[in-house]
């Protein structure tokens, strides 16, 4: 692990959050901690603490005191650009996204995103999968074939109001 | 439920798919049979069905032999249509999607995909969530405080070749 | 009032409606009535009405047998193509509008969406003002100055979920 | 409340912005008013300043004084940048918008424009509503099952010209 | 003049416009009468009239009834389907526009938009001219050097409100 | 009228512009001089000296000096940016607009260009209004109901090639 | 050569088209006639007529004439659609081009427009090659290491307006 | 000719080009060479030299020299970064461009690419005109009516592979 | 195989070609044809069959003999559309492609586009690979951990002119 | 070769990219190594090297050690920003891309895509070629006619699931 890991601060998507979100990257790299381990510190998961260091998500106080603790950054200079007076300013990259992960979620919208509507409608009725009540998780399934990635969206059903 | 349900084959997204789509989703709605009910008929996963009514899926000689029965529609005019012959030409719908459902995934992809790649890659190193090996399912998780939608990709990982 | 009254039914936004929507406007036409003078027929605000007319809102079985009777519009061909079957796609027309009408409500969102959003932060914390659980309507306010339009939006506020 | 809040100025909106614009984000931060005390300091409605703060809004001579005096910044360092010679260019953020707050106001332009045109069409006539001379405002309905947003826009009627 | 001119009613932009538009301007054509002829006709001027046969203003019923019997053309055709129930969906063409005359327009905006801006706002503080409330004409100046083309818009100048 | 007149050169559009050009902008708001007075300084029409000003013109020798005088600007630091060899690269903004002084102009394109476009073949025969041998101005029009904006464009019509 | 030739009409470009120009394609297959004859027996450019045949230049009364009879189509047809009532709606095909042959003219644009633009301000001063007043013509030049296409475009140089 | 010609390096196409370009374009602008001149000086064509000039081109070791030699610049300032070890990275410029004098260049595409394809495929067969093997000038043909621009592209027909 | 097998001539890309295109391959579905046995009865490759049959190649007047040989189809109904008239417009289906298939050929491009782009300049200097005088092939190569498909480009370096 | 190669940081795509590449970019110049040689000192292909080069591939820590061997560049200086804690973004430059090496490449999937993807379905059945396990190569085949570029993808081929 490198005692100087640096990260790119003029490159996407880090050229377009606050300053303090490399120094996050930075201190996370040098002390080689993993997002879970970094979760499990602050009591989060694993998917919202890195929702919060790509900005889409608002820590709280205590998020913030604890964050400073388990990566030894000061707290202030988390405060003073994360604090209560930062809001995020949601949705990250480029549209079509290109990088071929985060592509391949957005292939799974072209090709299955009616088919998930249409159950929706059948299971549920005339309405949404929240992506504000919106829990998000990726896990790991050991496969001879092949490991497999789990990923879940648990999100509250809105029905539609009439009026 | 109408005995003369009718699809708008001149609307999106019909218009873009085999004239037989709209005659399936017509003698699906006139059967009063849900994807979930179609689904356990041929033996498949509900969503893998819907995705082939959206043309996004490609059936097996079994599964138009037994889609034509659940549906008693006639063979021929699926086989002569989504035969061997026919291949899905993926991806469904304007980008970005403006249904609030479909947009709710794209804001998923928008908000959350530098996140899961990020836990992706440190769950597994570099390479992807595969969107071809991968089984997707909708579940309904009643709660007081409002159902919620279980939406789970379970995708195979592929590492990145070096050479 | 023309007793012949015709809706384009191959121009925007119509012609990405199912059929039987031109037929509902022309009812409309022939019969005088105002979305008004409707929504009071049926039991339900105006705007919501006309959101239905666009193919934007879900009509139950009791909005279909009130409208046929409203309109004198034969039941089953509306429920043929509008019924329990049939879900709204929603999003209707191009991004940006160029109708002026249409493009003042998208300009507001240009020019005043992030001073509503930063006062609903403010006001409520992070998160958003749903538009599924939401009810809008039009009055008209008389001034002598010109009559004014009072737009109004009232909306379930949703917070981000922290996992 | 931080005493050292920054706000970053290479992100955006506020890299569009002229640089006092951080400095007042910031003052106000530190201060720990919210648009709503501001607005009352200097006797405009909160909507209209938090515009003026993000650049879509002209203040006038004395809205620069009371603001200066309500955030302790110097008087000339608004004056400099933001005096009689500025003029705002107005309309800010990505077109579509990926933040979910202010997505939401355009989705509902997308599945409610329609609908809005229509009504206002019958109420008032061949016109528009106009979003210059239109006041904006947000309050807080406190509900049970969920506070509710009231986003309400007054704006003028203008009938279009025939020559 | 041809006795039986034909318009292409599949031809951008007459088949964005209702059916009627291209009976009126091959009514127009066989008649042999230009815009401004008709336009004397029917008491209006020339520029609203052309911008009627291409769907972008609204005809009074006294209109309809005088373009009826300059044209020869049956009077509920024109009412069926421009009547009162009918109102412009504005907005024509493609963005940016290709054709030469029209893109030359809108060059006129890219290239001298913000100089027209800033004389507007020197001249008449914030707010902007009205496109709603704005006549506009084409007139012929004659000159030995080639004739020149002199489009004037004359628009009520809406100062932005404050509140 | 600021001694210290600022102008955001990484705002759009200064930011696209020769650094130069904030300074002349500077200047001229520290002199509190409209385009107007500025243009009678130089003998030119204030809209030509506002397109210069954004880049949109080339100034000629004499220009130079004139403005270099009426601004008490350093004659050299002029023309070392904007001098003989320096060619405007013309075109300025978004497209669309989002600024509402500016969008309206578009929209005049969109909603009346092809009125406008028609009633030229009309007048003149096959060929375009130029927009490089085209004079702009703006005057304003007291009326009691609201002072109006009268924006000409005077250009040479040109007909089309045939060979 | 078929004595049946037929053109696609619901293809790009066909399809943007006057229904009469799939006609006109057909005659000149089934004739044989290249444009270039076809342009001799007219007495016009091979370009310009096939500019016309794209509906890209408006043919006049001889023309059309004259087109009639090399081509054994009846006068009236063609009068019908193309005659003294008809403009072009210039500008086909996407943007930016697919089509290979097409697509390297564009890269000529892309790659050699600033060279071409510095190059004309260098001989000419400030202004524009006019594609109005400009004449087309392709040659072929034979080289034994591969023929060679020697494509000319010939336009009057308009000096920019300064007033 | 200003003794201190300064080239905008922020501004678009110099901001996208290699550093030594804008020292490149202000050596140029101080000696008072025009593109012919300085082509002339190091034996090539204007064209292809403008092309250098703006990175669309390679230089050769010996042309990097010689323009050394033409303009002052230190040799090696121009090796360092335009050496045998930089390739061009083509295509400049937005698109569709703004400026008008490329603008009209991308309309000749527009309105003749079709007419111009059906010519060379008449002429030649099924390919194109490579804008890789080409040669393009531009020269000055006096006129009392007007100078004209004579712009010729000369490139190579390549006829399609069959295999 | 289905002796009925029809194809959607209302689908992408069907749509956008000439109905003898969609005859041509229901009649290779009919006679259960690959592209492999189809190329080996007319003496081309796979590949370049193929992209005749997506109307992407010119059919000579041997190839459409044979063709309509090996598919029983009348020789004339093919010559009508596809004979020495037709040319094509190459370039098909939508940017970016959403098919996974055709989208990972894209996204080669942008993962590997520059890569390619470098060492083909290291190997063979300034200039490009002909996608005109191109070759194209696909190979299966077994694999015990998975088959893998060889795609293989052979095109004609071309190197840039200099003049 | 320069013994001072450098490489425009500022310009794109090096801008995209971590400030190391611009200096690895520059040792490889300055030490005249091609990719070829570069890949054989550190036992990889070349065209993997490039992608890494230009940020597309994830060096492993024996790469990076190879690397600053092979290029005298300090090893930790490459781990700081390209080490365990980096992970490629993968997608690079403008879509579609303008520079025409990779634009050919791009025209290759716009023109054989569909051609490609119906082979791929008749000897694979439905599923994708890989672009996560798939290894690319360029050689240069001697021709006299010109010499050629063998572009080769070998890709496994991945079955769709069906669940």
């Amino acid at each position: 692990m490198s005692q100087l890991a640096s990260v790119p601060s003029n490159n996407s998507p880090y050229s377009d959050l606050p300053p303090i979100i490399t120094k996050l990257f930075e201190a996370k790299a040098r002390k080689g901690l993993s997002f879970e381990k970094l979760a499990q510190a602050i009591g989060k998961d694993e998917i919202w603490v890195a929702a919060a260091f790509y900005g889409q998500a608002k820590l709280g106080p205590e998020d913030i005191e604890a964050l400073a603790r388990a990566l030894d950054v000061p707290l202030a200079s988390i405060q003073n650009e994360l604090g209560s007076h930062w809001w995020p300013n949601r949705g990250l990259g480029s549209v079509p996204p290109t990088d071929p992960v985060i592509y391949r979620l957005f292939e799974g919208v072209l090709v299955y995103g009616h088919a998930i509507k249409a159950v929706i409608h059948e299971k549920f009725g005339d309405g949404i999968m929240s992506m504000i009540d919106c829990k998000i998780n990726v896990t790991k399934k050991p496969d001879p074939k092949g490991d497999r990635v789990i990923l879940t969206f648990d999100g509250k059903f809105l029905p539609y109001a009439k009026w």
